[in-house]
């Protein structure tokens, strides 16, 4: 066991008994160690009990796992990663009455204060005192069985996999950017950034109302896989100038819906050059250090900005539009890995290979 | 030439010269009679001149022909119908900019003061003098060539067909109020009345973000076209509650926008017994009738309505959505006349039968 | 005691004991009779005690009074009237936070569910299980002391009067309209109906971006108040045509927001031939009888419709701009009474003088 | 005549003839020389013909009078400084038909192209190709008398002063903010920079909804004008810490509105620690240089910006708002010059005086 350069922390509990693992530095190799960590198992009476079956690796569990920290929150005590989640309810409070035993769920993993302000609001996801899953100190799900508030879990139909269910949590960040956007139906998107983030956003704003959506990004791997989407249209950024293109697709008018999913600094600068008077422009990516805007030249195109701070009241329409049809995500599920192998998964992760862009853990196999 | 019982007009303009016929009643059966009309076409210097190729005829089209006035709208001379049209650009003015000889194009039929409160305000539909095609005193455009403003004329794509061009127009009213429903994606819409407004307007609601929208209609056949719609939901009022229906569906929530589109009073009882609390209502549909709202007990769900008259800055949008194939309206063509058999399809438009949904009349052949 | 005709019930509970009264009929004019009722004295963690101060008399009490029924809410057992109610904090439960013993607060007399989907979504008022005080079979506040949760209990700063403080419940109606019409500074507004919900509506148009708000009624007497504020225009529908009078002073155009608070079908009338192309209409005053509409004139103004029940998120608001001096509810305050003459304060409510616009009746005086 | 620093320019038409002012650097001590200066005097069909009688200086007029350019804007030939006038029509185009020859009236400064598709949109001052009185090359309206389309320029009422129809202008900037902040009738405004900008936006917000409005500075001189306005709070920055205020007066909740007004970079800093979840930014005062804006921090209070670039469809409402008595500008007008003191005008305002808020030229005296 090496504690020198500690580089995150990946905790999960197994079928054989819970155990965690510290995840020690590239540079001494050493492996994560296992070790025991207590999950709450007594359901409450509004809560629900699930047997977890997929659950997906987002970018904050990588960066936990790589980094112990996002900002101002750090990992400072062992804690189970993974916050997109799908199962079967195995058992139910005495309150609940909407989700039965045998019911196959996904999880919005937020538990939040019903008596706050926010809450009242209707703007749950503001709750400074929310409890999100796998943000230090809260446990995540990447556990055989969880306990969760039942009015954050979420039937899905049948023709749905637990695989598309553990999708619907990615695709929430989406579908929040998308209706904050407030698309008028036929109009036209760009999103800057096609990672996991950028792709949901672009199959949100499709499914919300755009004729069509510019993707563009710096690595062109990460543009292959829009050819399962004919209507969002890759741009390489290191072949092609993004205003130039815009501009002349728009007879020089622009786009009317810009989504930041990139996180990058450079990004911003596509805002004033790419949209037209009165767009909106929606910012979901994070960016680690503040964004310089030069607010003087924007003011005079009339750009409205949204932001985006994870999702409220969005599961259920998420599920909606996977069931439908109208969005797919499945192309978006590059690899899927067993649960004794959730080492392998994060290494995997932690790679940041270009083309992978969701990786999910098999937790029920 | 018989004058008695006339019970419309229907005016056109041919090749060989410019003829109009009245059409006379059922009784009398009389044949409409040929008669010269003078249509514009010196074009000004922000006009263009348009080589028609294909004109929808409307149910406004139709009940002119058939009544010979609509509301306050009265056809006192003879009148070119039609307003629903596609074809190419033969000649333009001196101001004109964006358009070419040549381009193929479809045709927004108003013309609107630029010097009106409601044309500065961007909602030049509204405008009180508006010149709107085939409404009575001005000519439609079911002739072999027109002059019309070039800021009212859109390019189509290359792959979008003039049949498909001539639907803009009935799509830009269900792109109107998809634009007025404010949906947020992923939500449920409902849609009293299943002809061609009540069609276009669910596409553009699934367009613009429904994951699902039904459609309701006391007549089967008309029903039969959604076969081609796997997102529209059929629902026969003859055999299925509709309520019931809806809110088995939901969950007892209801649904989350209500498309009234088919005239009738009686579909406006749908509204409190399958809207959610807080649902936007969206009428399009006209009542030759005033309707007896029950406010008091509407108050209760909450609800917002909204009103359609015609649309504004909805071309654009509709052609692109159109190009993109998100809405697919071939299946709403049910058959085409060619120029010459013009009274044969009023005939045949005037039957009303179930099946019919959008008849189309090739100038061009 | 005469059980003939009785007309409604009176209750409410006296220093000396619980009592109630039952109201008969004019024509047997016997008096109200008192009866000991029931009503919760303990106090669960989330609740507080108030000792009342004041209580106004609403409508709806009236209505019950007279009629013992509204709609489908029918007194069905003696009740406790009163909902509009300011007074001191006299306990606490163990959970709350925010109050304290020997706050001077007004009430929001609704009990809502936490656990329901409107109040997740921020709209609690819809809540289809809500308790309203003093609405069958729910009792009211017209009593020496009441226990409500803490978290519709509003603190009121030390320059408000309690009467003032009283006047918050119907002044949220009127800010709930106002901020359902989204009026943009400067706009102008019109009020259908000059009685107390009419009055607050505008005072809550005026204060909240309106320059000038014309309020009209067929009764002169109840414009009379107008004196008191000099920009709400009082117009008398028995000496001038309303529409003349708006198209004249607005050059044509009509008004931008039209506040309907008569419960009157005749009032709906002024909406078309008063209102300016994109105007927003918001509906408060409840009709006992559907309201024949004729949509297919409102379409051509493109109208947009708001419903108002009751409120929700306005009484920090209200108590806001109380506190400011923007809005002066004092004049609307006609009359009070001692809680022991509360018979004389109903048979004078039950009047209906036209100058009457709130009577009051103080509990601890 | 000095050329050496020329550091700006200063031109005017005088009653005897049209000349300019070369306004030379502060070490040479140079006067402005006289120079002719020709100004369009046939007025087309839609135009009206005005003679001046007040015109304010705005800050860009002191900036050009200073430097000689803003941003991409620069003066390059003679130009008329002024935009914020008032004064009396004496002749009208063939084609007006509102105004009249004796009309008092206000300027809106905005030639706008009404085939722009930002026109048609009903956002004219996003129309890229605007030509906006004294901004470079576009003269502007200090002269005695100017050419001006009818469709911008509005009556005042009676009881209305020059002084205050020349401040319509300022005012609507300030309107364009409240408009764009939606506020809610009883929110809370908080308005950075107590300049003539911030001034006119906090008095805006107030009479557009807010219930009280915090303004704050880091020149205590400025503030002082606030005894005027009871609702408006001010806040010496260097005196008191606004966020620790801002919390303690809202319980810890935050304010609702937000009003950038100071173009200084560290006033950015307030948004997060002064703003409740969910509200509304309005950025109006223009920045030199670009904005650090740590946006990964400020997503999680659900923030939306919105942006004020001039004003559209404001003048109306202003002149109606002023005209009512809900806003009082006279406060603001610090003093008043004569028309041959112009020179003395600028230069004062060149001093940037705290206690000067808006200085105004009387052309016609």
């Amino acid at each position: 066991e090496v504690d020198v350069e500690i580089r995150g922390h990946f905790f999960f509990q197994a079928e054989d008994g819970i155990r965690d693992y510290d995840v020690t530095g590239v540079q001494t190799c050493a492996l994560p160690i296992l070790r025991d960590i207590d999950l709450p198992t007594i359901i409450g009476p509004d809560d629900v009990k699930i047997k977890m079956h997929t659950v997906g690796i987002c970018g904050s569990d990588i960066h936990y796992y790589e980094h112990g920290k996002i900002g101002q929150w750090e990992v400072k005590a062992p804690m189970v990663l993974g916050h997109e989640g799908a199962g079967t309810v195995i058992e139910v409070g005495e309150n609940e009455k909407i989700l039965s035993v045998g019911d196959r769920v996904c999880i919005e993993p937020q538990v939040v204060d019903k008596k706050s302000k926010e809450y009242k609001l209707g703007m749950y996801n503001y709750d400074q005192q929310v409890k999100f899953w796998a943000t230090p100190p809260i446990h995540g799900c990447l556990a055989p069985e969880v306990v969760f508030p039942g009015d954050m879990v979420f039937k899905i139909p049948d023709h749905l996999s637990f695989a598309e269910g553990a999708m619907v949590e990615p695709l929430a960040v989406g579908m929040q950017g998308a209706t904050k956007a407030k698309i008028k139906p036929g109009q036209i998107g760009l999103v800057m950034g096609c990672g996991p983030i950028g792709l949901v956003t672009a199959l949100a704003a499709l499914a919300g109302g755009c004729a069509k959506v510019y993707i563009c990004d710096i690595l062109s791997e990460k543009l292959a896989v829009c050819e399962n989407y004919p209507d969002i249209i890759p741009i390489d950024l290191n072949k092609e100038n993004l205003s130039q293109r815009i501009m002349k697709d728009t007879d020089g008018w622009g786009i009317d819906r810009f989504f930041e999913c990139s996180g990058a600094v450079k990004a911003y600068d596509a805002i004033f050059s790419c949209c037209s008077p009165g767009a909106h422009v929606v910012l979901i990516g994070n960016n680690a250090v503040p964004v310089p805007m030069n607010w003087s030249i924007l003011f005079a195109k009339g750009l409205e900005f949204h932001t985006v701070h994870r999702y409220s009241h969005q599961y259920e329409n998420s599920i909606r539009i996977l069931g439908s049809g109208k969005i797919n995500v499945k192309p978006l599920i590059t690899e899927t890995f067993n649960f004794d192998q959730s080492v392998e998964a994060f290494e995997r992760a932690a790679e940041h290979r270009p083309k992978d862009i969701k990786l999910q853990i098999l937790v029920d196999y």
